[in-house]
């Protein structure tokens, strides 16, 4: 018996970090078989609510609800959150309308937004009928807000003064509702008509005596987003300022919720994997890759590599044309002249979607960034087309001994890839901009789009250069 | 007089939501000009640091130090950390030696580091020389640690108690030091070596009534990283469990310093900045896009330009040879064949890359990474087999009527297409992969040189298909 005990304390003693040393999932099941229930949750209530529900994704289907009942009351809720909304189903067909219902009480409305978007219908049925009236309009309202917004992550818990209230009343409302916001360190300040009017922090609250009055302490000029906002703009503000909350406002003015720093962090995250997604032609999705399964994985990159594969029948075309009419020394320099010509448009078009989306460049640079990619493109292709002179020579010519590279061959070529980088380079940085003027996302424009169509320019500029500047035909 | 007064009304008015309704710089110098300070000082006062910072980017040289001067004191070092380099370097050069000591004093260490860092040697001495002598040794200190390490973006200016003093004494504490903390919402009890024992938060002093012992209150599975771990897994702790900040230990488990969540926020911006930037084979720099200059641009983007031109030699020598050997009709599908090729290489290798960077996935998962691949690739495979088989016959066959195209032409071409799928989604997760095991970044085996290296396997692929198998030779 002291041998457990000891084995327990060190189990306890190995999760002082513990996402570095969390117990292994079949350890706890094997505490659940075995009906240990008290040393299964003096453990899990050493363990943060993320890794729990992680925990879960391993569990047997037929222990989950075991597992999840075993756990304290107060971290119930935040391992549902975190865990994946087939496990989150799964569980709330097992939930009685008691059960489901003292669940919802103790999630932040914004989160019971979230769960729901991913439920089907029936399941959403079931949540907001055992939402109790006040929460269900809050929750309705919530859903309502244009897909993207700020609206959509904001919570509506938060901690709310006048003007007039001192210090002490302030700290007495604190203490009585802080166990249901979402923060507390920085709370606002608003009119009698709910109008944002100021900031008090914890700390002005901590430094302050018990009968300063609020105005005296709180921050006038308080930087607000509104709640259609674009949720990317309002986390590139927390990326900015360094903000732990941010306040939403409605059309007139009216404090209806914050965003805090961990939503921001969140987008931020979700849209970088976006765009990621969208410069690798992959359709988006916020299921982590590991736990994506290989037909989900067929169904985002399909559309793509047939979009891609059809639209190459153009260059096919065109390279048909030209083999027919050109030296046929010329074909071995293509890959080189396509492939550089798609490497350098994708540099200025993932340049140009980054800082169109980071908001640092918006269209209105669009002539100052096409000057400046020209002047790039010159120096590039300049540079470029010495090197790939003396590379042809040297190695093509000499090292190959392949007779046909003649001098005017290796002119053609080099002048021709410089043509391509110039034009590669201004394509890349205008194609994202345009698809923003136009309502699109730059990300579209991404590198393969781009390559397909530099690819086709290439061609027509090393035919162009090659027969009519040089007259290198058959 | 009057009117001029209510003009100054309506511009603060208008900078309420300050990022939005800035007022024009030119403004604010002509108010310098007309030595109108009062009421330069009244408008500045309600701007963001930051939004000044980029204001001084369009000061012209000659009044950048009046304008710095005129800031309100304790806004004046806010407004420094946040402007370029060059900037600060400007005005550095304009400081006399205790002017440099006083705004030291107001910055935190980590920033003092940051700024260090960006500065050429005789500035660094003179800022070194200005400094008092416990923060040179604190400075030296943070210098040392190795490069995106955990102690490179630590601050050492954080709350630390005993675990037997009292919410009271806590919060008197708090009370004298709060200024020269970067956050007081996360406290840390160390015992009498300075190691870290626990983590008592803001809410818990602020919700305890004052003569609770810390002990009480202090959350004992504290989560820390250490001052050599990575700063992206650092900032990937504070995404999944959602802090405001993480402590920091040395190997001694002594408590060094803090990382705070805007910090965070930053590391995650940067590395996603960087992923971006190598995708696209371009050099990362962290100067935003707009600010580079063109021959700055030209340096980042001219190594993997070059370097993929020559490169592609190897293509090109394959290329010479399937062309005196092969039908001239396969030419034509060329293009089509190494841009799929390269686009489904992209998009298993970009998901690699970020899989790894999020931490979601790391090297032990190759195998069943490799065996999803394999089967996505048969799946994209085929269907585009099947897709271009009719697309051959029905565009290039009969719509362009090009009679070399046969059926067997067609085959040959789509049985090529899927092979070279499988195996460029095969070397585009592999690479990432391997690239990790051996220590390199993962990013450096993006698209572009994924690209290349698919070129080279599409041909060879193309060809022995086309010459072995069809027989399609001259």
């Amino acid at each position: 018996m002291e041998n457990r005990e000891n084995e327990l304390d060190n189990l306890t003693e190995e999760i002082l970090s513990p996402d570095e040393n969390l117990p292994e999932t079949k350890e706890l099941l094997t505490l659940i078989a075995e009906k240990r229930y008290r040393e299964f949750r003096s453990i899990i209530s050493e363990i943060p609510a993320v890794d729990i529900a992680r925990m879960l994704d391993d569990v047997p289907e037929e222990s989950i609800n075991i597992f999840y009942r075993l756990l304290p009351k107060e971290a119930a809720a935040d391992v549902f959150i975190e865990m994946d909304s087939e496990v989150q189903e799964h569980l709330i067909s097992l939930f009685t309308d008691n059960e489901l219902s003292e669940m919802l009480e103790e999630l932040y409305l914004d989160d019971t937004v979230d769960i729901i978007e991913e439920m089907p219908a029936n399941v959403v049925k079931r949540i907001l009928r055992n939402s109790s009236r006040e929460n269900r309009s809050i929750i309705n309202q919530l859903l309502h807000y244009p897909k993207d917004s700020a609206g959509t992550i904001m919570t509506t818990e938060y901690v709310r003064f006048t003007k007039d209230q001192t210090v002490e009343q302030a700290l007495t409302h604190i203490r009585r509702v802080a166990i249901d916001k979402e923060t507390i360190y920085n709370c606002y300040v608003t009119d009698k008509d709910r109008c944002l009017i100021g900031l008090v922090t914890a700390k002005a609250l901590m430094l302050s005596s018990p009968d300063t009055v609020l105005e005296d302490i709180m921050e006038d000029s308080v930087i607000f987003v509104s709640t259609t906002d674009d949720k990317e703009e309002v986390a590139l503000k927390f990326n900015k300022y360094g903000f732990i909350a941010l306040p939403v406002v409605d059309n007139e003015g009216r404090l209806v919720g914050i965003v805090t720093v961990d939503d921001a962090i969140d987008v931020l995250k979700e849209e970088a994997d976006e765009d990621f997604a969208k410069i690798a032609a992959i359709t988006p999705d916020d299921t982590p890759y590991v736990r994506q399964s290989a037909f989900n994985l067929f169904k985002a990159r399909i559309p793509w590599l047939l979009f891609l594969m059809i639209s190459a029948t153009i260059s096919g075309a065109i390279l048909g044309f030209f083999e027919g009419t050109l030296l046929p020394v010329l074909t071995i320099f293509l890959p080189m002249l396509m492939g550089t010509g798609g490497n350098s448009g994708s540099q200025s078009s993932v340049t140009a979607i980054r800082a169109l989306g980071s908001g640092e460049m918006t269209g209105r640079d669009l002539p100052r960034i096409f000057f400046k990619e020209l002047r790039v493109g010159i120096m590039c292709g300049a540079l470029l087309a010495v090197v790939s002179f003396g590379k042809i020579m040297l190695i093509d010519r000499w090292l190959l001994g392949n007779e046909a590279v003649t001098v005017t061959v290796a002119i053609a070529v080099s002048v021709t890839l410089a043509a391509i980088i110039v034009a590669s380079k201004l394509v890349g940085c205008t194609l994202p901009v345009a698809a923003k003027a136009i309502g699109l996302d730059p990300a579209v424009m991404a590198s393969p789009l781009i390559t397909t169509l530099v690819d086709v320019l290439a061609l027509l500029v090393y035919f162009v250069i090659s027969a009519n500047v040089f007259g290198l035909v058959v």
